[in-house]
């Protein structure tokens, strides 16, 4: 099985971040590669930055999908996600659909540790489009600023998991999602120093995208994730055109 | 006062509509221009259509609104708008956006009439991201093929009528919302047919960046549509660039 | 065009407030008028005042409307607004209301600065009655004794200010509305003194009715918003019998 | 012990059916009285005449409710109760706040059937002011002209009881409220017919008020139910100003 | 009348502190019984004990509630309540359901105080289960260890109370529930010193309980509290194997 | 990796199905047992058969989980399970928890097949006890007699069919579930028959355990899915007593 991992922002730190988190999450024979988008921001904190990422997102995987089993959207915030499964040819996920889908199996209140202020936003109104509100605990976030997006695990490991102590503490989580691609991997450096099971996108999505290859659910042909009724379009990329060709 | 207004489409016959109505519904004074998307589809019914028009607008808007007081993104749906509200200079609305703030004045329950069956599910999307659920009566749409996208407020005018009345009669709408700017200027042609108050996207958002633009209720230099916190880029459009870059 | 305020409370001071904002904030040709409730009290805080205020309300209203293009309710709460929607024969708006609709163009989550610490209760379910919940980051209030109901403004700007910059940093909020007639005029006086857009109930009810009155959207004839139903009464003030038996 | 029912329309069958309701259905010792609105209209289907019959039952209610142990305002929608029952010295409560607290305790989700059309959106605004609407399974209503509105549960007994039989197959419903003080009593005649529990706003209004008076929870003396601030007013009606001025 | 209360646990000076409050609580000429569960736990804060106690209580129930007029669930949180309700031949009610239907009497935003930290889950997830969530203004408790749960309330009634106070004065209530059996008979001896009403689940249970058996609402013979339909069981206790055969 | 599924039914048949479709969804390395209850019902399809269900469930988990990497409650409708995820030592699920996670993956909004028209309410609630009412298209369910519980599938494969197209077409469903260890396997078998995806609990539950227990997201030490505070029991079997004393 292979799993195609599209990083929407052009860090090729981070897109290390996410390949090593994701070689040692895939099960024994599943193959994983990792893009790094070729345009876009350094990290995404804000919807005009995801806006950026999910065209980027789009582009790389309307190109690759076909050769691949399954694809992950790899940015906390998933941007184009939804859009991405009315046209790839294989199941798609992302790190925040994923991590709450995990997270739903291991308690009821999740709370969102995150990488800077700014970003809350954006997470609480994609956690929201997921109808996930009611679970939400809260997001809490670091509050100072990063030397390096590659480097915020390590520079900020005891203050991330003092956010997620609080939020259990304080704010009746009963589950811990460490997010942002940038934290690929601190799940697994913090296991059994949290109070509470804690979650990590990558290792989710890698984890979900092989069940969802595996039990074979089916494509969407009618309903809103079906494929978008053929109509004229015009100087769009190569990739994303064909695709909107495809025969149906 | 200047308001662009932005086709997120590549119709031509659809910009021709959107800027007679905003020209009818403009205060003496304003002037209104429309640019149409230079790529992307015919029409936006799905969410992927959405992210591609989304990017087309980011583009002309960050090229264009410095010469404007306010900018309007002229799909319903409104492809792109929270994003370009982090970024734009001068206010944004868009079709849903303020149409729904107009029925919000006329009655309690919402319905929009719709010009396929398959853009219901997107336009749900975006009604609930606003938060307007609970005043959502229904959406209800034709369900034939549109011979042309431009003309289908003339080929199926009586048809949207029926859906409104049962909209008012069966779902309890006290106000109807004529969705999609293939649909600007049929409330205006419509008008004393419908048994309820009925509102057209183009004309409200129009007069509602008019009146932003004269309340001047000043720009967000905190909080999530402030500009994104400076970071590193690559390979974006220079007028996207250049919007990043600029001095805060 | 002409529209008429009606301040559902004995205070003239306040009314002084209102004509002055909706003057300043009225399109060139737009006439407004301010009229002060004949009995009642001297601000409203609570539901059994606001009762009070929207009977009031209702007479000077069936009295007068007939006379102007749009009404607007001119207190924070819009006492009576829904029921008078339904029996006036003009557009009809309310502080409460149409501050929403202008600060849902404006970004997402919304606080409410108000003068008391009694009225937050009242303005709490105004706006869950709105169904606008969900964008209601916080609501603060002064907590001192108010010196006198028309001098708030002046007496307090700066612990207002200080409401508002907490509202933006503790409770996210992107958008401040200044909340209550005593308050009139504020956001324009502390504009650009605020890191986020501010609104002000006056001047977005006087825009907005103008907006409502030259969009012309028609009267509902069907639905919750028509006109009540026939029937026998008794004993009701003149103007407000001659509302209910007008001809249909 | 004495319970005060206000009927807030003028119709005097009503109140007599009321009564007879009332009587039946009050523990031995207890006594009920029941007032009838000295103006206003023959029965409440809209938010306008909800605001006239409000401002009725708060007159009666200011004058007389010393001398009762509790306040039931009869009608379905409550007009004016959460305003009373910020100033009256007694407990309050209202036909659809109490037929909602009997039917909690019956079953999870509620269909009320009511005696018109029109008065469905002001029966259902008032369950969501409550916070109920996760538990209403559905309104359903009559949609015939009724000859008298104190003979409606006698000429509409068969519609009614069907309608609350599709209540149940077709919306879910665990228990039925039959709605509006004109239909009171019939609910006892019912007994026995219906396939779920059956439940009646006066009925449930005498019984809660008992429970409510023999239990003696206590007063607000804080809160958004305490009386309002003292503060000038003019102009009101004689009872209602010793009410507000009554000593704290 | 006779009205059956089951304490799902184990502890009898529980049982006695439900008795007592419940024979205080009664009309004259209602009779009270406690039964105390055989097996089980020392008091409830968890969904597993919650589990178990509903399996005792619901043997207990089976067994006794023909004869009885109607049955209590002793425990706030209710364990077994709504399947109790398709199967009993009287009506039955629980401590969490009843206190919210005096709470929803008496204010808008309703506080529970409640034994222990722990325990604020489930009461949160109870209450939800309600669909009191926009009710709830917070749930606030003990932090410290209790010597006895049968002497919580004489041990820590200046705690219990301080924390009333906080969610008077901090959260917004109107109302406060004294929450858990062990706290029964507290409303009665705090009266008088809490700002806002407070309700006891036992009183209202009692009460609740009585108002059900008077207005005989009728079995529920459809819909989804009627009996499970018949269908074959295995090593059932005696008493619940009765109650699932006996003819419907 | 050894996964325990733990019928709550008392039916072999419809363990044999489970059986067979975890068998054939583990992963390679995985091996599954099914234990089936040794009392309670046929089939759950009422709140008072889960509350048999989960106790016959518990009592099973607390003696076999031990031995297991994971354990499933393998009924739709998860009895027992929040409660079960307190104290087992190893991760467990439940077909409907499951199912939503995988449904969650694949598209927005979600509908649910199942095997009775009674089945329907229990089934609703658990799924909005898990916040996914906003998810939820609709239930439909069967509407005849079942001949044989272990045989629904082969006996109404045609009819489920019609249920899952009727639920794309009417109800605006993205994804289905086919609900209840009796459907188990049936997924697979319409697989590419069907219009939208379509998720078995089963197969679901299964994958979902796998992953829970490779990524071994750590156990709650504190929160409201840790142990119960350690406290006097009685009269509890064994297993049960001794997961409630064994060291913390």
């Amino acid at each position: 099985m292979r799993v195609l991992l599209i990083n929407p922002n052009i860090t090729d730190s981070v897109s290390a971040l996410i390949r090593a988190e994701a070689q040692r999450s895939a099960s024994p024979g599943t193959e994983v590669d990792v893009l790094t988008a070729p345009f876009g921001v350094a990290y995404i904190e804000t919807r005009f930055e995801a806006l950026l990422g999910a065209y980027a997102t789009a582009q790389l995987a309307a190109e690759h999908a076909a050769n691949y089993d399954a694809v992950v959207v790899a940015a906390f915030g998933d941007p184009g996600l939804a859009a991405l499964r009315e046209v790839l040819p294989v199941p798609v996920t992302g790190l925040t659909e994923a991590a709450l889908a995990s997270a739903h199996l291991l308690g009821h209140r999740i709370s969102i540790i995150a990488i800077s202020q700014r970003i809350q936003a954006w997470y609480r109104e994609v956690v929201e489009s997921y109808g996930f509100s009611s679970r939400l605990a809260s997001i809490r976030a670091l509050d100072r600023p990063l030397a390096s997006i590659g480097g915020v695990q390590d520079e900020h490991a005891q203050a991330l998991q003092d956010l997620a102590e609080r939020a259990v503490a304080e704010d009746g989580a009963d589950v811990i999602i460490l997010a942002g691609a940038p934290l690929a991997g601190l799940a697994r450096s913090l296991h059994g120093r949290l109070p509470v099971p804690v979650v990590d996108g990558v290792s989710s999505a890698v984890r979900h995208a092989e069940t969802l290859a595996a039990l074979k659910p089916g494509r969407a042909r009618q309903g809103s994730f079906s494929r978008p009724p053929a109509k004229p379009h015009r100087g769009l990329p190569d990739a994303i055109a064909r695709l909107l060709d495809s025969p149906r």
